[in-house]
């Protein structure tokens, strides 16, 4: 026991090595390119003496969280949260019976509640999610995370997610990375849980946010939660919600849509190694298959287009297909 | 030479515990209360059984800068910037000769030229900080802290950092906590040296900023810096900056003036084991001297005003006085 203590200690400080084979750190990804582009990129700019050496301060990697991290189909998660608050709400607010978006949404019927264009989907994003405490709101989130289910597998959200990307999530944070979520998504919506479910701290977390005032509140100091939007991290607003949050320019990306082009853009562009990657959603039995080599119509979210698909190829970017890449697709 | 490095091991992973007392972690500071209370504090918090235990995922702690880490006086160190910006953009703008501010501050009358109010600050500010990229941006701030010099002691700004400040900061760290700056300063002005010379990184940096603009400059993307104010992070903004980039309460604020106030009271009104220490500036032989309990009028700058002392003492925070407690003021 006490031989085996030292011998892990010693280990984890880099004084000795072990003479085993490294255990295989993304044994959910089946052997070929895609999972061999990860590990040389890991090894280039980690390992003693590389010339790609990067210091472990600026070994930041950005990830895209839905369709990324965790399922967007068939429509984002944060939209299922929208409906069952509004769902929620309405017994405070008899007034949304007779008032569109709202009556609509009531009764179900979405297509009518957005027909109303930004306005309507505006009202009824800031009914949803403004008007409280971020204490509150967290605590919202927090109960809502917890028991609503995929209307498909019937699985939790947080079930949802990718094993394979996981453990390129662990893998880097082994190799001294600082892993970043970097989404179109609120912000505050993925904080409560992102740690639990991935790893990444609340500060780690990039997204799209509305306003929020401190105020005293019964004595006790609150940031209440305004009705007014106040960045959009999505398409060129993710290299801007880099800079604002993170004031580095990222070594390696991750996304799976044209929301996420110019995050892949802004990362290769540094200088030394860089490494950009999109998922390709092409795995209709296990997942569901919207990209464009399925010679599908553009889909409405998530748009990994057939120019996007192009523009990877041609930068050198690593296209995963989910279905020949990865073994497992979601956590058990 | 192996038994020491066994040790070492060992003692790293909290596997045996030496025997020998432990080195002073506050060496700049004199025996007395303030001290203490930094210490009392770390230790409710990290020692194993406390029933104040805090997992150090949650060990947030917050710090201002000007004033609190390094010297505000005679004008905050921003402004020698936005000075010696001005005038080295003048020849590239020759109707500044003519236009105010522009005119009086080339002619180094700085009263003249601020006598325009908010308007004219901010025509000086947007010149000074846009207009370029972030990465231009950097280049030119690092530059200048390099070389810039305080008007009284001659010494590099960076050198005019408090030795005491830093063993805190270092302090916390080595117990697992997560250091952050929040202040009134520009981000983008801080970012630069702030690792260097705090072991803070980018991304644990909130300032104030301006907005910024993905763009594509001969095929390459960039961060364009916009003349336009994004966030002001001072006064109640600052529990909003640690909203946005931290998303979880400090459990430890550390302040020196009126602007920090409602972040010491956001810091405050979490549950659990808090702290919260303002910085008086009581030193004018070995600083400056603008605190209120040396019946000073109330400065300009960096209030710390007779009922913020009040409040503090009123609500149990820690004044630091740097002429008791502080043995050593600047790094050497």
């Amino acid at each position: 026991m006490m031989k085996s203590v030292l011998t892990t200690a010693l280990l984890g400080l880099g004084l000795i090595s072990s003479q085993a084979p490294a255990a295989d750190p993304m044994p959910s990804w089946n052997a070929g390119p895609a999972r061999q582009s990860v590990i040389s990129f890991v090894e280039k700019v980690t390992r003693a003496g590389s010339p790609a050496l990067v210091p472990p301060a600026e070994r930041i990697a950005v990830f895209d969280n839905d369709g990324t991290l965790w399922c967007e189909q068939p429509v984002p998660v944060q939209l299922y949260f929208v409906l069952d608050r509004i769902k929620a709400l309405a017994p405070q607010h008899p007034e949304w019976k007779t008032k569109e978006p709202f009556a609509s949404l009531i009764k179900g019927d979405v297509n009518a509640a957005f027909a109303g264009g930004e306005k309507a989907v505006m009202e009824i994003m800031m009914a949803a999610h403004a008007g409280m405490s971020t204490d509150e709101f967290d605590q919202i989130v927090t109960d809502w995370i917890g028991k609503a289910r995929h209307p498909k597998t019937g699985r939790l959200y947080t079930e949802m997610v990718y094993q394979p990307m996981l453990e390129v999530l662990a893998y880097l944070r082994a190799n001294g990375f600082k892993t970043f979520i970097v989404s179109g998504g609120g912000i505050e919506f993925m904080r409560p849980w992102a740690e639990r479910v991935y790893g990444i701290p609340p500060e780690q977390v990039v997204g799209s946010s509305i306003k929020t005032r401190f105020e005293m509140r019964n004595g006790k100091p609150v940031l209440m939660r305004l009705p007014e939007v106040n960045f959009v991290d999505d398409k060129g607003g993710k290299p801007v919600g880099i800079g604002q949050h993170i004031g580095r320019r990222p070594i390696a990306a991750f996304g799976n849509s044209t929301g996420d082009q110019q995050m892949l853009e802004y990362t290769q562009a540094g200088g030394g190694a860089r490494f950009e990657l999109l998922v390709l959603h092409d795995d209709a039995a296990r997942e569901y298959a919207y990209g464009p080599v399925m010679g599908m119509p553009e889909p409405k979210i998530g748009a990994f287009t057939q120019a996007l698909y192009d523009q990877a190829k041609k930068s050198g970017w690593t296209v995963v297909s989910m279905k020949t890449d990865w073994k497992t697709i979601f956590t058990k």
